[in-house]
């Protein structure tokens, strides 16, 4: 019934306007931010039917972020709704070099940190859906929550749903050991990887010499179907560089470099598995590089985790379009 | 050393700006907000000297809290610092008539919350203190808050500093029972005890059919030295009456009613018990009660917790001074 | 499949802030205002799954209201997309006595103005639909527009879907008389008619004494199974009365007037609308009287046209929740 | 050439908004403020031709102001430009009850304030200007600006220009004997005086059992061909009362009483002349006083000291055109 | 009377701050713009006399257009007064690589578009005027438009008045070949083209190998006195370079090429014509073009269509300036 | 008992936000503007005790700055509070190339400008300090305020206190030759002199092949235990290269050069100064060389004189950080 589906956990996300320190803040703009929800709302806006599984408290902190997700046709339905726990905050600054951007986490004791299996009927949520999507950021938020994880491969497997993941490691949320033990199992479930060379090194405890071999000696020793790596390249603060690369079939494919001038930079590895899928499913894993890679630069001149821009600005990027005001 | 001495927990306070709801919300505005802080900043603002004690998440979000204390005077360095727990947050909507203002609390996890008996030298800080000020907020907190206040109100009677305490029920953080278990015992060290009839209903159990007789009961029961009831008159969401009174030396206090016109009235009882110290540091009971009355009406129409007016403004509405502008 | 389809015209809605004059303006807060979209919006927020059909230009402003019509939890599937016409806006000018609010129309040419009979399948969007909402604006707008919602109007009545309309007269749409010869003809498909006295007078000709005899003789002329009578007392421009009568089974209804601080009063009759279909659908007239005075009661302490109020607030009042502080 | 033509100080006006003190202020709203080219913009906006005359800095600053008088279609080609001296700032706080509104003045050492006889060519300024405005801040400047004011008078005198002044006393900038001792001789000048009762008492020494009493004496002993005075009711600091009478040729006239909800009320005083005028260009006192009264009225509700309501809404106003909607 | 008359339409330009989408927006900044009225606002600022003529509906619209030229000091008397049609409205999108801005128009049945010949007394406006100014946006608004822009053309040449004239093509406004058929005979009445090769090549069909080729192909097929070909170099979305040649008197002149770090590069071509039409005032071609690129250049460093640099810095950056903070 | 006490003005800084120009504004950000204010807020931030000393107007303006320093920690209690003169202003109007950015100020007839000899009791003050420091505009402010510079820097060699001074020529203050005069003879009492190369050219009239020369040069002519040259390149508007040098103990230190984006670049070498303070105090030049380049480095990222970077924001940088989101 979906063309994706993905699970994890949005927080509120609180970041002072102009550059301003959380320290010297006297406001913040409000927006709602995580991995798996981005890649649902992105997804609906490129035309896909997706839905998004959460847990989250019943207040209006968590009414805001369903309606956000809403906003941009994803079904929210099937969100556990608690009375209990808290919506987790984060809080960004915004940096310029020399000082770069921060995260500052405040997402402890969590609904979504608190789910579990059991917690949802995911026969019914997964019938008939193409993929289902979530990162490592899910089963690093608590033992339940990555047994919850373990559910819901499971389920994917059986219900012949494909499964792409980030591993998205957080420091903050476990050390790269925990990671380690608790992901390589996971990655049993696993179609497509989409991860960065730091953190398979950290995670999968795979190197290489180059990007691609990091990428092959992933697929086979993990049996994928695909394997992703971002590449971002800081030039400064301000000014970065975005490609990827993907290995599948035995093959390495590689894409364009765009220059990218950073409004919002949280977010961009979302985009890049949100174009990804799209290019997989109308097209093949080469069509899913070139959508992810230009989704991906794209998401840094919006503000804001999900990215605004649409499938025609993709598709126009692609081309060439370059970089004229468009009357 | 001090003027007062005040201990409590400070959380950043979210609140939508123009009337928006927080499901509607695009930004917050940024303030800090605990009521033992305010009164510390505000009796630093009327000219005495003060410190405020708490523990907080040694991060920006607990830096932000402490510099906004420091900006206005107050002594802060015995804050204990940790690496651990978090800071708490509430969120306000401001109400229009028919629809109250409302908070939202995430508050639980705090670092405040985790304070202990141990934590400060009490001895030390509260030496040559004239005032000790908390609010049946801190011992609800936790348990070992609960312990911890006890620990500063014995002390506070052993060094000598007069102890002023504000109910401040809080319906999220206990029931009327456990705060009735736990206020009663500490009422043996208050000296001044601030209170709405409301909260002395439901935590002290003491009703009547006035405001008089409710305090007189207080004083008599307690064997407190000053009662202070303030009421407040809702004419509408937008616009209050003001005034206390003050049961003493078995006489009741009265004081002119204030017409009030809301631009923010979170702090309202912090500001009467910050004029009220003041009042009676350079006056009596009957000068704090006037000083505290005046202040807290003042408090209405200025944003934030903390009461930006002065002791000049103060002084001026005492006397009479009209709502004329002040060219 | 609904409790609610609403059709109708949206526009842009931009608004300077702080009672600024649009000469003197240097921003525009942006909302998406239209009484049938904010019905649905307004029902899917109390609980009932609405639907909203329009006409739209398939460009960003079309997908901004789109989106704030999803945000709600509404359907908008059946929106029909064009690359033609435009986006109406409308601009609004918040006053303080004695300078009234105003508005200003620029919603001429709109993609809503072009709609006509044949553009949607009526017959399946109001399949198992309990109500079918629309307003005297939707037939306003053009020829075109009046032959589709008479198409709509019958479609309803064959299937059984029962129709409230609001007259909602806009003497920039068209003149007293044009409103007379187009809308009594459509009063022949209406169940509950939602009005002002004014409104009835200019549309359908009826006047009365009182209000109770205006609504007598509408439900009487025009067969209605109920007549709604929303009453608005301006005390001035910042305070006004609310309150409403229903008529139907040959007897008055009445409720309490509340008092209303307004931070915008654009969408009250629509919340009562919205309020009152709840309040049938859960109940009788009755309940949905006390409902919809509720509901829009509220709406004017909300910035926007939807009422971001819930329908625990409405119940709340209802019970006299009184204006206190919610802690 | 002109039907007005004013004389005085125009200083940056900075208010921070959101009624947040000075103390407390992150920014400032920024507008352009001095009465007499408040009169000369609003006398534009109402329909007339009007020059504003004044000295200004030669800088961004003094920039912004000619530009915000240009903006409303005034004459700024005689303002005289200098190098030398500065652009007054002043600062206002908004209040609410029982806070009232407060103004800071920084203008010491103005290009105003070094104004002195000779800077003009009034001559050919005044060739056929109906009206010669001023009001008792140019003055109250310096002595020289005393005695270019002076100058202004006299040569509108002989050049058949009728005057019209504000006394506008000012505590900060001059002693009630220095007014009085300055003003006295001034007003021989004078056709039409517009004033306050206080500040008649204050500057002309002139009091009376009503305001009645006061214009009439006011009148006779300065022998103005009508004295209006203007009455303000303080019902609360967002809420007052607003009129006036005027006397002349014997006889009171007196108006309407307007219920006023404030949003920004500096500047009534200025828009009481401007209708006055504007009435008695196109009618006599008693048009002037009902269009002064209805403009000054109007002025609490638009934000600065420049009043944007237009023509249309002060006769819409006058016929009782409501508090409702206007679509 | 005037240096420069203008001829064109302005719309309010909406734009979403802080790199915002349309369909993310929750405010639009607000500006005036029009390429004609800008040039008329430029070059009073560099010191010129101007006037823009224009036709506006006659609402709050129409006079912030009005109110925003009389602010820069431009004579507005002549616009042409409505009450049918409405203000043309346009939204900007800025981007950042590798997204572009982008401009989505509203324009549609506009005050301005149904302008014709006859409107107004080009005799009159035209009177000892030196440049007549218009793009070939005015001719691309409707066939009246045209035929109005060919009568003010015409009467421009017997009058004695020079004209310029920027090609300014819009493809949203009408096709090349539409563009080529109406603006090759206006050609006849123009002395100095201004435009991109693009346009050149779109809208006369003109190409060739160089810049300087295409400039003198124009002139001599056109008898131009002089084309300016304006050229920028998108290194990024937010970094651009410019500058422009021009070729007269069978000469090339060229100038240096400004790095321009971009703020808002709407206006820069309306920019280039304003200092050039003042440097031609006050010498030559030469110096037309080396005033035209600084102003230019300057342009895109401030917000708004409206060059808000003055006179001295074009001078300063002419002469080499840099880029230090000038205290 | 403080590490660092400084001496000097502060201002009000005024400026428009999104780069608007002071005539194109309509508010203003607030901050307050002080290199030596500055210095002792940032030597706080890094860990050091502080006090700064300063005359202020006693009025909500003066408190605003005081609140300012408190906030950070810095001990306010020396400030000399008047009822007289007032606040100086200054405002700062933000660029992009090829437009520099810009300070307008109006800091004439300041309490600090009338500040003399014996306003302050140096003796207590400079008690047990580490340093003393304050610049080259205290001196130039007027006569007496380099009179009481004199004063305290007499006093500081006389406790033994060391006095760094950074030498900040201001034109629009005194002339080169007026600074040249005045503050050769007090570069008696200087140690550690901070400065560009621009400055001590016009200051103090040395000049050389290179930086290290001219470094020495001072060092050797003026007995300077250290000199610090600041060193900025502009690449262009909104990026820079920061490094600097220092010349000690007959030997040239150099440092990295760092890129930097600017978000506002007023108070580097305010910042470069508190660095090299820090660093001193806990080592030596070369690390206070290394600590004052990373401070200022990171000044430019954030908005506002102050530097709200952290000492573990600096560590981090001088150890290769990064410029990658921090996480």
């Amino acid at each position: 019934m979906y063309d994706v589906v993905t699970f994890g956990e949005t927080m509120l996300r609180l970041s002072p306007p102009d550059y301003r320190r959380l320290e010297h803040a006297y406001s913040f703009d409000l927006n709602a931010g995580g991995a798996e929800m981005s890649v649902a709302c992105n997804v609906s806006r490129l035309g896909l039917r997706s839905a998004w599984v959460s847990r989250l408290t019943d207040n209006s902190l968590g009414h805001y972020i369903r309606n956000k997700a809403r906003e941009q046709g994803v079904d929210t339905s099937h969100i556990l709704w608690t009375k209990e726990d808290r919506v987790g905050v984060y809080f960004v600054e915004f940096g310029a070099s020399p000082r770069p951007s921060r995260v500052v986490y405040d997402r402890a004791h969590s609904a979504m940190s608190k789910v579990k299996p059991g917690d949802f009927d995911w026969e019914s949520i997964l019938k008939d859906v193409k993929w289902f999507y979530t990162t490592g950021i899910t089963p690093a938020l608590s033992k339940s929550a990555a047994d919850a994880t373990l559910e819901a491969l499971r389920t994917s497997r059986q219900m012949g749903c494909r499964v792409a993941c980030d591993l998205n490691y957080r420091a903050r949320l476990w050390s790269e050991d925990e990671a380690h033990k608790c992901m390589v199992p996971l990655m049993e479930y696993v179609d497509v990887l989409i991860s960065t060379e730091e953190d398979t090194a950290k995670v999968l405890k795979i190197t290489g010499e180059s990007y691609q071999e990091v990428a092959k000696k992933l697929a086979e020793q993990f049996n994928f179907e695909a394997v992703c790596i971002t590449i971002r390249t800081d030039l400064s603060v301000l000014r970065n560089q975005w490609t990827a690369i993907v290995y599948a079939d035995g093959k390495v494919y590689d894409d364009t470099t765009y220059e990218v001038e950073i409004i919002d930079r949280v977010g961009a590895g979302d985009s890049f598995a949100s174009g990804f899928l799209y290019g997989c499913i109308f097209g093949d894993v080469d069509k899913g590089l070139r959508y992810g890679n230009a989704y991906a630069a794209l998401l840094h001149s919006v503000p804001g985790d999900i990215n605004w821009c649409t499938l025609q600005e993709v598709e126009t990027l692609i081309k060439g379009g370059g970089t004229r005001i468009s009357r």
